[in-house]
């Protein structure tokens, strides 16, 4: 088994874990690694849940704090193993989210006594569909090894600053009916594809609302993410179906922007195929936490597990070392300088 | 090998056409009983080409006509064997056009000396391909078969009257370019897919024009087939293609219709992956055998291979038993009374 060895530097401790695979459904090796390195400090109650690992200390503080990052990555896309160059570790997942793993890791192993008490989750599953996300499988089996925490850190990449809160997202198939007909006698018919039209001009005119929250601005969406209309060659299509993507600000509840889509589209069919709420940005809760780290604070526009945090009633915020816009790239990489900063502004918070 | 009577009723031999089955690219059985019939009657010459079947009488007459169906049918769907139910044959291909070349058959066994010469042309794969059709094979391989003929009949069903000339086709893919962007920052990229209402709009504000032609009105059409647009459900597509099929009078040359359809798309990109002409009436070379016939001439809205003969510069029309929209359904039956009085029309003008 690949051991990994927490006492080395961060750079080097991104480099093992970016060489350690670990694609969605096969966290297997990175888990075993992860715990084995955890179950060896002796400030850490350790477990495994699933390729999931919660490590806790126990000293009886006031207060907890949580930081977690997921194992898992995207396929790989020709970009391991990993290198270091200028300054920046090259290699799938060094930006989304090996770094923040590594240094959630090396806080785990040289913090032994902060001054509150601290549980790390790493865990399987979340570059994929939800119901196999481990946060959302540790928060349905054993919820108390989250709601314990007084705030989490999700140490997604977000340019070493804080992204507080997140969007909600709806998705929803808008459907045009027509009626069929064979396209040499297209009178006999009602053209689906062309009354969908009035759909995308809608959406083309509509201005998405910017919803100010704790003085953080969240700026809306909706946008089509797909059009399907066909039946054959020669055949009036009697459906037209308009994909829509809703990105709703976290004052909003999934009810009233359900609501909000229907309404936009009273005449036609509105099929919601899914709907997640966002999270607050909860400043008055994670405030002082932002303030401590010296981080620069934006909204979230995208939607991250903080919300799953949130909906457990813990305000959780995104901090972590890397360009969130290069998640899922094949260039991706994390700047060394954002690892270090990472690591040593938690640390002077925990200290 | 299963034998055909050619000295059967017409009835009796469309249900033995019927019986046997002949999907595109399976025509071999039918293929070969019918060159056996054929070859088995004096006054006619047989060539095989593939399986397709040509038969000829040469008795030196000033005029030569050509009787032509395909031997073909689409896929069964649960219509098969046939059966003779209160005045209809039922079954797969009954309509489509079984029943047609059960009509040319019989005048090639019954007409040993007809007034003008004949040609007959049984053929395979017309449901299929246009580069397999089998009457496109013989136009190529021995155009003289085709040319020869003054006019030709293809025994397509058309509620046995006369359907004159058809309307050509052009298929076009307009391209609706945007730029790419991930859904939580819509506003970065341009949505294809709402830009495409413009050209969904135009299609649907669009009206065809009706073309006179020889006194026959030929209803033109433009119609979207087909909408694509989608990249993945968090991202804003950069590219949203409308597949339009247009149905244009046979006065229309290609070149025209692609102009015409050009025309209306000035901003986009229109990639034509289609276009046939169609075919013109000619009421000034077959107005006498309408007559003839004493059958009700419409124009031919959809396209048949009445356009492979006019491209070859014999005017042509379709003129069979059995209701046209019931081509390729499960239901499809060809009334008895239309072989009949197919079968007794044509004998009349042949003597």
């Amino acid at each position: 088994m690949t051991a990994l060895d927490l006492t080395t530097d961060v750079v080097t401790l991104t480099r093992a874990l970016v060489d350690l695979p670990s694609e969605s459904g096969a966290e297997q090796r990175i888990a075993d690694a992860v715990e084995t390195a955890l179950r060896a400090l002796p400030h850490l109650t350790v477990d495994r849940i699933g390729n999931s690992v919660v490590a806790r200390t126990t000293l009886g503080r006031s207060e907890r704090a949580l930081l977690a990052g997921h194992l898992d990555t995207v396929p790989a896309a020709g970009n391991l193993p990993s290198r270091l160059d200028g300054g920046r570790v090259h290699g799938l997942g060094a930006c989304d989210m090996k770094g923040g793993v590594a240094v959630a890791l090396r806080i785990a192993a040289t913090v032994t006594e902060p001054v509150r008490d601290l549980t790390y989750v790493f865990y399987e599953c979340e570059e994929v569909e939800g119901e196999r996300n481990g946060l959302a499988r540790i928060g349905a089996a054993h919820p108390e090894l989250l709601e314990e925490a007084g705030l989490a850190i999700l140490m997604e990449p977000s340019d070493a600053g804080v992204e507080a809160g997140c969007q909600g997202i709806l998705t929803a198939d808008v459907v045009v009916e027509g009626a069929r007909a064979h396209t040499a006698r297209a009178w006999q018919g009602v053209n689906a594809a062309h009354k969908a039209a009035r759909v995308l001009q809608r959406l083309d005119e509509h201005t998405p609302e910017r919803v100010v929250v704790d003085g953080l601005e969240y700026r809306e969406g909706l946008s089509a993410v797909a059009v399907r209309a066909g039946v054959a060659g020669n055949v009036v299509p009697d459906e037209c179906v308009v994909t829509v993507n809703c990105r709703f600000a976290p004052s909003r509840s999934p009810e009233e922007a359900e609501a909000y889509v229907r309404g936009l589209f009273p005449e036609y069919e509105v099929r919601v195929t899914e709907v997640v709420a966002g999270a607050l940005p909860r400043l008055d809760r994670v405030g002082d936490l932002i303030a401590a780290l010296g981080a620069e604070s934006r909204p979230k526009l995208g939607w991250t597990d903080v919300a799953r945090f949130a909906a457990l009633g813990v305000p959780a915020l995104n901090y972590g070392p890397g360009d969130p816009s290069l998640a899922h790239t094949a260039g991706e990489y994390v700047p060394v300088e954002h690892l270090q900063q990472c690591e040593e502004r938690l640390r002077r918070w925990l200290r």
